[in-house]
């Protein structure tokens, strides 16, 4: 089986001209077939301040009202996706971008209504990834650069969670592949102590994560991500690295010391 | 050699919810291959207002500084594109957003400065069109929604002309395809009286255009569009209409009446 990564980069690195042209520069040099995932940043929520729009945030989740849909439409699918496409073609990666609207790349569900109404959001299963695109694309050797924007069946856009369109990705594309998921930020990985990057946790498993959690390792900020990770090692993917985007060439090639590794 | 239909929505339709959705479902239920290319409309206009971002226009085309280049990628190809990627889809319209910079779909060069400083601004080459991805699309009955953003070889986004875009991907389609090119705006065609809807002229050809100008019929407003309409046909596009949106069928299925036919 041949090997694909899908990478996921953070609003943090996006937010940093240079890093993210750095990263950019490391990420095209990969041969080996890929995908990126892209968060959001900061412009969202810059846009939304100058445009009068009020940034909700619950459990780092944007609640996501109709101004807020049209915002991160235009900053995530628009301004963000076809910057990095655009440098990515100038460094000789054949990049497209797509959001999950797109030829119904990752179609979602709008978020049902419990305690919290998130608006605009929605939830993905990675049994209705259109695999058969993508593995078209990476075969012709083009790079899909992903947005966290889809839409459901009506053909109300919806926005959605940049970690989990990776994981969900990622579990869609292991029928043809060993697939690697590294979550890029600005952090080395898992660190014990927050404040030491020197602290790395090299490697977790789901046993002594329940323990990680009682010890305020993980915390609020990272469990979404540990939880996709779990859930991605569980449905199939071979192996996922939390990891520093400056570090994206050494943990592609799967060196020892970099990023956190999650295993079973 | 099959038939393929590129079809260019204007601002003016965009601008109108009902019509746009009229126009969308229309659009998605034409069976034979066809590409869409959409225009941008008052959005981005509106948000430039909002930004305390002036707009400049000169004959038509705006003048594109750092700030309306990222007002126009992220209204045109963020929004306005999945917007109406994610309603053809509800229409089981199998559509992919794309702009310029994707697939390197249709390459950019900055436009040099003469007379005037269009700002970031570019002009295309039917030449360097990436026909091969846009054949493969079609040949899997995927519909291509093309948004006018396009991307030089540095990686430097460019805003470029709807108008030019649609007569740019036409031209190049037609080595493999007979190309049908229309142009869908607000008016029933080109008319002799403007203020009369039913004075459309039928059709016009290359020896009564330099007149139909001297008589104030093609004023500066359509001038881009029967040039581009021209030199489509000059350049082997089979025909080109310009027509009203809500004409679309019967202008697609070549019905006698629907819109004005610009011939050699």
């Amino acid at each position: 089986m041949h090997s694909l990564l899908v990478v996921k980069i953070g609003g943090n690195i996006l937010d940093n001209a240079q890093a993210l042209d750095q990263f950019l520069a490391d990420f095209a040099s990969i041969e080996q077939p890929k995908i990126l995932v892209h968060g959001g940043g900061k412009l969202a929520t810059e846009l939304s301040n100058k445009l009068g729009i009020a940034t909700q945030m619950v459990d780092g989740r944007r609640i996501t009202d109709a101004g807020t849909l049209q915002v991160v439409t235009m900053t995530y699918a628009g301004w963000i996706n076809k910057s990095v496409v655009a440098k990515l073609q100038s460094q000789h990666c054949n990049a497209i971008g797509m959001c999950g609207a797109d030829v119904k790349l990752f179609p979602a569900t709008k978020r049902a209504i419990k305690e919290l109404d998130y608006g605009f959001v929605g939830d993905l299963n990675s049994a209705n990834v259109n695999a058969t695109f993508l593995n078209n694309l990476i075969a012709s050797n083009v790079t899909p650069v992903v947005a966290p924007i889809s839409a459901d069946t009506n053909g109300q856009l919806l926005n959605v969670n940049a970690d989990t369109v990776a994981r969900t990705i990622a579990e869609a594309m292991t029928e043809n592949f060993a697939v690697k998921l590294i979550y890029c930020f600005e952090k080395k990985g898992l660190l014990r102590n927050v404040n030491d990057d020197a602290s790395v946790i090299s490697e977790i498993s789901f046993e002594n994560t329940e323990q990680l959690k009682r010890d305020g390792v993980i915390t609020s900020g990272m469990l979404p991500k540990i939880d996709n990770a779990m859930g991605a090692i569980i449905n199939g993917v071979k192996e996922v690295v939390i990891g520093h985007a400056k570090d994206i060439l050494r943990i592609a090639k799967g060196e020892q010391g970099f990023g956190t590794t999650i295993k079973k």
